[in-house]
């Protein structure tokens, strides 16, 4: 729960953006030890930035850039980078629509092995029409171009 | 899509049961040389069995018994294997209630390591007062009592 057994952390000034990130003690301890966490958190806030200056194509850089990215979403299923990216730029940058404010919070990144890992948290986003929120688990893997999800299951409220 | 790309395969008769599934036809090779893929395939097998003969107990013997399973489904988090059975005895198995006929299809098992795999797939439900279906995301990982889901991810059309 938000405000229970985590602590906020200056995380600090980045490209001229003031970054909070609100994560258990225990697993930024163990993120600060592991490079590989280090790097999938990076990769996450990198996409949390992103989006934050509408900048899609940027947020896209996390996603595997291949036909065989999926992205699942409320009994649904989309198949390649180049669909997801069509989806998101519909839900949020068609007309009457926005990419609003996002924020990652609760999230636990967990190695699987050398070169995978899976990532849990929940998403707020928040819109001038109102506020939306759920939850994503996130496949990665490390390939050539670094740490990439190469699948994406996300579930609003 | 069903029907495309996939053929349909006599599985095979498990207790007394004839049981249909549906997987395309390379990943159905590579299941068969794959012991791990194969031993997950079966994990996945006698859910559905157990399912089918309203044993919620059997079916629950594919999660990992502990308090750390995570069970995310429409924006919420179940965590705890007891929490877990609880959702699912207060969904299908309480008053008015009732589990169903289960299927799962177009399952794509991948492993991540010799320990971790991830499976993703859709299923269909069906019941006297209608059906249900949806997508899940499942981690598994390779414990001391064998393949256990240590996270699913579901969400429903």
């Amino acid at each position: 729960m938000p405000g229970q057994n985590v602590i906020k952390i200056l995380f600090g000034i980045s490209v001229g953006m003031l970054m909070m990130t609100t994560v258990p003690a225990a697993t930024r301890q163990k993120t600060e030890r592991d490079p590989a966490i280090k790097a999938i958190r990076d990769v996450l806030d990198r996409q949390v930035q992103a989006w934050n200056r509408q900048d899609l194509e940027a947020f896209m850089h996390g996603y595997w850039h291949s036909p065989e990215l999926t992205f699942y979403s409320g009994g649904t299923i989309v198949s390649g980078w180049e669909q997801t990216l069509t989806r998101y730029r519909n839900r949020y940058q068609s007309k009457g629509n926005e990419m609003g404010h996002l924020e990652f919070k609760e999230m636990k990144i967990e190695l699987l092995g050398p070169s995978a890992a899976f990532v849990r948290g929940r998403f707020y986003l928040k819109m001038t029409s109102g506020e939306s929120s759920g939850v994503f688990t996130l496949t990665f893997k490390k390939l050539a171009g670094g740490w990439k999800i190469i699948h994406d299951h996300t579930s609003t409220a």
